[in-house]
């Protein structure tokens, strides 16, 4: 079982990978949670190259392609490991992440990404993917409190500087594909409060995992 | 017009692409010398990624995909703006290298490279390509002095750490490309003294050139 998260800037990925975790604990499922980009030792490195903040020369094809090296050398040292052993694998953003910021949002072509993600990850595709949907105003303006409480990120960060026409792009993509795929995709609120976005995920991932549990 | 040197560590490429940017100079034509990996600030940063000591579980796919993400930003930033502006481009390694390295000597399936270069690359094709070629011993031996002379170097580099089967793989990869496209490749002898390999590059130059000078 593979899970991701995707979401705009500021839509809690973070706070909410941990209810995840959390909940499938309470059913007795082994998991692993992990992001991208960056969650090998060598994706750190790759991220860093991608989020410097004089790296604004980068081609977006450039750009692109580190993404999925940092995909595929997190798929083949961590994600594809941890699901042979028969753990739940949940994702802070995959697949779906490239084709919205680089696709929809900067307008790289989406059928070359889909066909480099075929090329070199063979397609492999999220069982279930939670979309934490929110106005990317909303968004951008809980993403800048935590950059002002840390201006050394702030300053790392290329992408929550972005404009927000970016953003809303970014968001239109992602409904665009949770409507293409409405089975692996279900689409939560994360614009009410903590509590009502925990009983959607909950919500969520018992009827996945109904009659699946322990 | 673009022009690419190949061949194994050691064949003398620092060397030679200097003779080839010093004969152009004698026709008058105006010319940029590069490299791959490594020839872009970005660039340098990937490389520095590909070549750390530490990264040996760095999963052959993800390397593969680092050196194109060095050769787009390269190809966009530097390479296609030169051309465009009607210079010769001298690399030192591109395209050829990734197929004999990750495919030919990595077994990394050559079909895929191919599709993942017309990709992202547009195919991009150099015009003329000089394959320097020698005993991958000889190669050896003499990279291996350059790095005893530089114990730093020795450190960084993990290719040149490599086993002798390895190179011979590689040797043996440039060559059968060589004989798929014989009319973009010269087979240059480096083996023999410099006064020899500059004269047989010279006269692969001029066979090109031919009513082109000026």
């Amino acid at each position: 079982m593979f899970i991701t998260l995707e979401g705009i800037e500021g839509s809690g990925k973070t706070t909410q990978i941990q209810i995840v975790a959390d909940w499938l604990m309470t059913i007795g499922r082994d998991c692993l949670t992990t992001r991208e980009p960056g969650g090998t030792p060598i994706g750190g490195q790759i991220r860093s190259v991608l989020l410097h903040p004089e790296n604004s020369d980068l081609a977006p094809a450039a750009e692109l392609l580190l993404y999925v090296a940092d995909r595929v050398q997190h798929l083949e040292t961590v994600v594809r490991p941890a699901l042979a052993a028969g753990r739940v694998v949940v994702c802070d953003r995959y697949f779906d992440a490239t084709l919205v910021y680089q696709g929809y949002a900067r307008g790289l072509d989406r059928g070359m990404i889909r066909q480099l993600h075929q090329l070199v990850c063979n397609g492999l595709t999220p069982d279930l993917t939670l979309l934490l949907d929110l106005d990317p105003e909303a968004g951008l303006a809980r993403a800048w409190r935590r950059i002002d409480a840390d201006a050394a990120h702030a300053k790392e960060s290329r992408f929550e500087k972005e404009r927000l026409a970016f953003h809303r792009r970014v968001r239109a993509g992602y409904l665009d594909l949770a409507r293409r795929e409405p089975r692996r995709f279900v689409i939560i609120d994360a614009e009410v409060d903590e509590q009502a976005v925990r009983e959607q995920i909950e919500a969520a991932l018992k009827s996945r995992f109904k009659g699946n549990a322990g």
